[in-house]
């Protein structure tokens, strides 16, 4: 109803290394109708636990729902929900762009003002990874759209809370 | 049997984006005991298709075998095995690692000498960015483990087929 925090949330999940867990947390969310819009898993330093961070959208009864259905699940540990904390937020985007003699300054124009990298260069083609969060991403996206993406490859977003140690005023809290 | 090629594989899968995709392949995994080691999936330039990139181990045969049942699922529109192939490979790790006097100018030579960013500092910690392949990764890691990790998010690798037509050579294949 209150569709103004109809928005993205980041969960980020740990849970046990076993075979069968993604697809009971990816069943869960389809079975009763939430959105993934991107996922993440990856081991962490303890081989057996992994790191699982969604990207989920919904106002907050919604996300309530979720995160209690996800605590029932036995295979996971601990639910964060970054909504609303102070976090870093980084996806990374491979993308290969038509480079040709006309627009090959350009691109480059635009790799540094991203602070993204050249890792493949082809005839007629760069090979580009840029990381930063959602906005950032999809705003280079945009901006090379026009020149001629042949191919996309981005990882949803990973999350990790700030350290708000640093942050004296607000130390209680 | 071969055990020596009993290695990392990455298959690129380009599915629909509908509900319920995500959970058949992860169902599909744990129900015939394949393994994933890790897994990205997100929206790619057209709404209505998404790019899944998954690590799984296992011989020649094993694979076959998981290629045959993804192109047997109906959402799943293309599966690229990148094994033998010249790829770019990447992926993201966000870092939190203990920072105190003692360890900080070590903790950024690192960063240096691994192309990495600093992207967050607290009184006692630093968080850290860095991308590249699963062995840069790791390695960074491992280097980083004696100073004290606090926390660690990756992402799993994504992969692009390098531009072979640079390749004057081998122009014909």
């Amino acid at each position: 109803m209150d569709s103004q925090d109809n928005q993205h949330h980041i969960l980020s999940l740990i849970v046990d290394n076993e075979p069968g867990v993604l697809a009971r947390i990816a069943g869960l969310f389809s079975g009763r109708g939430f959105n993934i819009e991107s996922l993440c898993v990856a081991e962490t330093t303890d081989p057996a636990v992994s790191r699982i961070t969604l990207v989920t959208s919904g106002n907050m009864a919604v996300i309530e729902q979720i995160k209690k259905q996800l605590n029932k699940l036995v295979n996971v540990i601990k639910v964060k929900d970054f909504t609303g904390s102070k976090c870093v937020q980084r996806e990374l985007l491979l993308i290969r762009v038509k480079a040709d003699a006309q627009n090959r300054a350009e691109i480059l124009r635009m790799v540094d003002i991203f602070r993204a990298r050249v890792v493949d260069v082809g005839n007629s083609s760069y090979t580009i990874e840029v990381t930063g969060d959602e906005g950032k991403v999809t705003a280079f996206l945009n901006l090379l759209k026009p020149l001629g993406i042949q191919e996309v490859a981005r990882t949803g977003a990973i999350a990790m809370a700030r350290d708000i140690s640093k942050e004296g005023r607000n130390g209680k809290n």
